[in-house]
């Protein structure tokens, strides 16, 4: 059994799809960022550095994103998360998530969590005015360039697809407009006809409304 | 035979390490951040997101430090460089990849690169100022809880050393000091006791003098 720390609106929905994906045994356990869960030392046990997803296997804690991705699909090699056995495919799937891990996600925070990186409101407020910029311009170059379609890698769904979904869930919510990326929107109507990303959602909004 | 594109001072560093550990056929070839080399049409047609590393293979181009270190380990299992057939092992290397990458590697960004994420020059100088803060908390997690010893994931060593060894390379840069990470010190000075090491530092540096 599998234990998914996760939050609403973060990119631990991505996580939960694969894990939904690949048919796994799990459970998710929904933090509330506004109770600042994160901070509870209960989960800092769980993860020192108060973040989410984290995945509690019986071996230990695997934090970040990629990396619960990447564990996901070869635990449950079945699935055919990620090519395995192919050194050069495997690259272009880590390097997509890595781009997503390293700039784009980080691009789109400063919107939301300027305080990570300056302390003066002026600063933040700065952030938070550039913010979708630095997010438009990485979403046009994955949207013309890096996403090969219907899937992120071409013909071969991965894990690379819902993180690139959850990450496209920000898009309205930091203001920019899915009509401007046709390829990331036609991707989203794909991904969100699939039985895994259905029963997913239809349990974190079960969740959300439960806890009020 | 490949070409890693990689630049002074930055995270190709270990690229190039890992490349020489691995006993790679490969040619380094260094772009000039001051000519603003990384800008020019002929990179960007190798990486159009402008940044370094960027490693060419006869399949085509790997971007993005953590899928060409994995690319490498992979690539060439003779060198060890990941613990591969252990889901659990590799999903914590690829962790601590992942939190370089999307944490650690922007947070020190802050410092010289602010102009990334905000326009207001008084911005920019209080993410400088805050930058060092936020790494040396990342280093300090890093010294205290992540780092096993006496490599990275404990016995083995991995593509983690040389990417944890190239970030160490900027502590002093940053203003901060080593001796506040006993652990990432011994590290590195057992890192730059290593062959592979020794010769890709005397090639930089000769590089750096040959360039002026």
């Amino acid at each position: 059994m599998l234990t998914l720390y996760t939050a609403w609106g973060t990119i631990g929905l991505a996580c939960e799809i694969a894990l939904e994906e690949a048919g796994a045994a799990y459970e998710a356990k929904r933090l509330s960022f506004a109770d600042n869960a994160q901070r509870a030392p209960d989960f800092l046990a769980v993860n020192p550095k108060s973040r989410v997803p984290a995945l509690v296997t019986d071996r230990g804690v695997i934090t970040e994103a990629p990396a619960i991705l990447a564990y996901v699909a070869r635990a449950f090699p079945k699935a055919h998360l990620a090519p395995e056995g192919d050194a050069f495919a495997l690259a272009q799937l880590e390097s997509f998530a890595a781009y997503l891990c390293s700039w784009v996600h980080p691009a789109a925070a400063h919107r939301h969590r300027g305080y990570r990186w300056a302390d003066d409101p002026a600063a933040i407020a700065d952030m938070r005015r550039k913010a979708p910029l630095n997010f438009a311009e990485a979403l046009d170059l994955i949207d013309r360039e890096l996403f090969l379609g219907p899937w992120v890698l071409g013909d071969a769904y991965s894990y690379g697809d819902p993180y690139l979904y959850t990450v496209a869930t920000w898009i309205s919510r930091d203001g920019l407009d899915m009509a401007d990326y046709p390829n990331i929107a036609d991707h989203c109507a794909r991904m969100e006809a699939r039985p895994a990303v259905i029963a997913v959602r239809e349990r974190v909004q079960a969740a959300r409304v439960a806890a009020g």
